[in-house]
């Protein structure tokens, strides 16, 4: 699917190639394979708007066997022209246009007001994602797998390490390391860390096109300390750090359902100090010309300084914030950006705390961020075999649990209201979610009960005051169960009494007394 | 008890004075009295410690009638030398010394360790506070009674506002107000803002000074928006703003008890933007020259971006994270200074729901924040009288709840500790705090229990696991009934199961099954 054009050292014009908004124009052209090419070239790219004059600035990057190369994303529809500089005179001053036309994709993900996403043609996205470390290092069969699992589930983000893992729970070695191996030996390899591999990357580049062919957000993983010595990335020099942000940035920028993520539990990566992770975050954002959602990640309730100007949102794993109701709205209000929950421990079957949870309690945590305005993301580690085993939240490979079984009807029920979820009366009340536009969600979490007396806050988030004489139709949702029921009677609201609206006939709501009901209360015009 | 050297404009060299470490030093000069002295003089006065060379430089200001003055608070023992300069050439070039000799206070307080304060003499401070935002308003009975009160009730800071508060429950005028009175008519008074009134500061730093003779802080709360145009002092141009934070900290910074609190309830302020408060901040910060506390405080769940350097601690208006055991530690880990929170509902008869707690789920919640390492600002506001009523949160008086009759127990309990509290095992154990030195607390709040198994987290924050083998006594605190009473046994650590250490004999504690129980947990050695 991607337009590639190659061209030879000795370049000459072609005619104005199309490319779809979002995707991806690519450059190829002949050099030196002599020397270091990764380190001895300097290859950018200017592409400028025709009309708005939008300049994006691109690195290139040595793709291996002479062959060096320059991608862009064209971000406005029309023509651009781009020119080339180079430090070797036969790669520089190449210049040509491309025209950039309507996609069938939404493009990448940006912030919406503050605290929510869409993709950059405006659409709505609700991130809900999973976990999937080290995918992408398995063999094919169980990397097809993967991705048929996530388009079941309908997941919309996935968690994925670059550098494979080496852990308690996924010790394979990969077939293919970011960097060429210098030596081979019965004990294990070294790398020339001053190069790098480029079967690798086009690897990684293959299976997040597959991603975004199922509409799912990669959501990339740079470091990681699951590593210890065995090949040692986890403790690369920074100048080596630095030159894989920039190589990886080259090659990566252009796909648009990337997002970076600096590292995972960051703190738990020795040879870096926080000093450190910041200048990796400022070298990732100055390396994206197209500023790509980008977050850190530390381990249980370690919370990176999630202000800095360069971070779009937070990747806290911290399961605090839900285990009861409404408590995610500390983070909701504290940040300005929005609150990514990326670890609240995981469904599964596995002796540490962190990898035990039933898939009820899975999807609860789910839906106890998203009343909140907060994104919770799913992980599954379900061991049958011990130590022998395709557990989903290392490897990918198949489901084994429960809750992933309701991620389509938890996006559809999310994807149905008219706008982003926040408390309604923040602290005081910790189940009544608002979207400001006559539509409530309250969610009852464990708490089972025959009734419920309607009752909503006069408080309705920074929108105007809910009104007495409004009247509600309800759907009593089974979050577990996947059911929706209209419930038959139209409630109306009375005065105003110690903050709260209750039904002129102060009538209860029947239900049927199971856990993880949500109901979904929307307003209704007289006419009904 | 203040040292003032009167010197008239013809300089004249005295004996070197004695000045207590942290106590006032103040230089009185005699000047014009015409045109605005307020904004015409500009008078400064450099200070160096002749050993260490350390160097401060204050503002002086005008104080009515001809009188010019420069304080300072040394900082350090020794001789301590000083120049002033002005634009008004006889008060420019005056110089002398003075010798800061041993003193019996503890001097301002300063953060230790990221999330607590201690005392610059480094002894240990544990803020229970308490609000009394219009104390120095009320008439001199009322504020004798006030002083009584915090000093019955051990608070060792108190939030108190400079400008009148002029709300529901506090319309009372002042005697004095900060600014000159211009015109006085049937329908009130306007002020002339390019002055300040004198009297009205010695007035408040009169009870500045009486605050600090009973060992309390007095959180000064700068700017607020109970006013709305009655006087206009939420309303102040710019200009002025920085005006009156100059004088005051001219005024104030060598007071050693004095924080600045910027406002109350930030973003109620219609007239300040947050651009405004960060300015103001800013300006604070400039000319205090001591680095005294510094914060700002908002309405229910509003966030100031406390991560701003100028701003030493958080000062938090939100019950959410104290009303569940163990929460507080999210704002403990997201924050990298120490957290108040200033505002969890307060103890009350209201019918305005932060002013009814009762008084047990007012000292409950100081006691939720205070094992997960935050400090909780109590507040009492009962109403008998309408309208017409001493309510101690707005104007001081006599208590009449009973949380503040806790308080003295509380800072024993906290102040016979050996080391700060946090959270043993963060977001995984919502009860037991460590000090990380053989010290642990464990908070039952609400929950009533005949008996508690002991059992303590293998996780010790960021100190060594706790390891089998290690021997406890246990002392069972009534926090409310305020009784400490021994428990006969001494349990045995066992080894870990599923995190957790046990007694080797598994024994239970036996609880008399009422609410608000502590344990304190104490490492016993061999001997015993």
């Amino acid at each position: 699917m991607l337009l590639s054009i190659l061209l030879t050292t000795t370049f000459t014009a072609s005619a104005q190639p199309e490319v779809a908004q979002w995707k991806r124009f690519e450059l190829t052209f002949t050099g030196p394979s002599s020397g270091n090419p990764f380190t001895d070239v300097e290859l950018k790219a200017t592409f400028w708007h025709t009309n708005t004059h939008d300049t994006i600035h691109v690195e290139g990057f040595y793709d291996g066997d002479g062959c060096y190369k320059v991608r862009f994303m064209p971000t406005i529809l029309g023509r651009w022209n781009y020119r080339t500089t180079c430090n070797i005179p036969a790669l520089s001053e190449k210049s040509g246009s491309l025209h950039c036309i309507p996609s069938d994709q939404h493009g990448p993900v940006r912030i919406k007001e503050t605290h929510c996403f869409q993709y950059a043609d405006s659409s709505s996205y609700w991130p809900i994602g999973t976990t999937a470390y080290g995918w992408i290092h398995m063999p094919e069969g169980i990397r097809r797998q993967t991705l048929s699992s996530l388009e079941a589930a309908h997941f919309n983000k996935v968690r994925m390490c670059v550098f494979p893992k080496y852990y308690t729970l996924c010790k394979e070695e990969p077939e293919l390391y970011p960097f060429p191996i210098k030596e081979e030996t019965g004990k294990g390899r070294t790398f020339d860390f001053s190069r790098f591999n480029p079967a690798f990357f086009h690897h990684l580049e293959k299976q997040i096109d597959a991603l975004n062919a199922l509409g799912i957000e990669a959501d990339l993983i740079l470091f990681h300390p699951y590593d210890k010595g065995h090949w040692g990335f986890d403790s690369l020099p920074m100048e080596t750090n630095l030159a894989y942000i920039r190589y990886l940035c080259a090659r990566l920028s252009s796909f648009s359902n990337v997002w970076w993520s600096l590292a995972n539990e960051y703190d738990y990566v020795k040879a870096k100090t926080e000093d450190d992770w910041i200048t990796l975050i400022k070298a990732v954002r100055t390396a994206d010309p197209y500023g790509h959602l980008c977050s850190i990640h530390g381990s249980t309730a370690t919370y990176f300084p999630y202000w800095m100007d360069e971070l779009t949102h937070t990747s806290i794993q911290d399961e605090a914030p839900v285990e009861e109701a409404g408590r995610a709205s500390i983070l909701y209000n504290i940040y300005r950006k929005p609150v990514l929950l990326d670890e609240v421990c995981y469904e599964g079957n596995l002796s540490s705390r962190w990898g035990r949870l039933s898939g009820q309690e899975m999807l609860h945590r789910i839906w106890q961020g998203l009343l909140c305005g907060v994104y919770v993301t799913h992980g599954e580690c379900y061991m049958r075999h011990e130590g022998n085993d395709t557990i989903f939240w290392a490897k990918g490979g198949p489901w084994r649990g429960e809750s992933w079984k309701r991620i389509p009807f938890t996006r559809k029920i999310m994807e149905s209201l008219p706008g982003s979820l926040q408390m309604a009366d923040v602290s005081r009340d910790v189940r009544t979610a608002t979207t400001g536009e006559g539509c409530y969600l309250v969610y009852f979490g464990k708490e089972m009960r025959d009734t419920w007396m309607f009752n909503l806050p006069a408080k309705n988030a920074s929108y105007p005051p809910l009104k007495p004489g409004t009247k509600f139709r309800i759907e009593i949702i089974d979050t577990w169960n996947m059911t929706i029921t209209p419930y038959p009677d139209i409630m109306e609201t009375g005065a105003v009494s110690d903050y709260r609206l209750y039904d002129i006939h102060h009538r209860k709501i029947r239900l049927p007394l199971t856990p993880y009901l949500l109901l979904r209360i929307t307003k209704v015009e007289d006419a009904l």
